[in-house]
């Protein structure tokens, strides 16, 4: 999907933009997502990559995915965790957080305040995975990666 | 060029980041540029985008180019004033700015402090081509461009 608007200048109001959706992400059963928007802040025929604003509020998380793109992420707004492979990481506002090919990961708004960060991509690229039932044992095998999971970070 | 760090969690000080060298650019006499600097954020070979984060000190400027090449542009740090073909917009923290391909764009630190924002481009791009007397004096013609270049925006 490209949005191709190339309107020079838009302002922001706090973590909102001028002209740009903000897309809800329908909660499903399956809870492999909680409490985060989506709103693409550009994309373009003429660019190879694309980059998005996600916003989680707290206590919410972004799904627990995996593929073969690439995810170049810096937190925009406030503070929470990561799990990216095996490594579960404290975050701040500003930091940069790289998810490498076919790695597992999830953002979570874990310190009471929301959570927002832009994350660039190639604008071609495959559909992520989500973990099979074997897959997510696997991850809760490691006490550090189940207390993520339960939004109990450590 | 590719930095290719897929260190997965690099923490920000402020506007510095972790492993990510801050490279001035030299001033030089013709003025095209004053007091920024660039950092490269994400650069990886399976990445068909790069994110840069460039920072004008209060007073200084980009170089005024054009370039095949669009550029998405997130003001990270400050205000200031960008001219982007015949518009001259004050800009502010958060607000986006997008560069068509082939349009005279140049950013300004007018506002008493650093103007810093995060660029999107293509990894495979042209390289960027500089105005020629006639061109400038064709920008100049108009008032509100003149008043921007002589870093006066009105």
């Amino acid at each position: 999907m490209t949005t191709g608007d190339r309107t020079i200048h838009r302002k922001a109001t706090g973590f909102r933009w001028d002209g740009v959706a903000e897309l809800p992400y329908k909660e499903d059963d399956r809870a492999l997502f909680k409490s985060i928007t989506r709103q693409v802040l550009f994309s373009d025929p003429e660019m190879r990559g694309e980059l998005r604003y996600f916003e989680v509020a707290p206590g919410g998380f972004s799904t627990l995915e995996r593929h073969e793109h690439m995810h170049a992420v810096l937190i925009l707004r406030g503070r929470g965790h990561c799990l990216v492979g095996g490594e579960v990481k404290p975050i701040d506002t500003r930091d940069l957080v790289t998810v490498p090919p076919l790695t597992w990961h999830q953002f979570r708004a874990t310190a009471g305040e929301p959570l927002g960060f832009l994350c660039m991509v190639n604008a071609a690229r495959d559909k992520p995975q989500l973990p099979s039932a074997e897959e997510l044992a696997a991850l809760q095998r490691d006490a550090r990666i189940a207390a993520f999971l339960r939004n109990e970070p450590r």
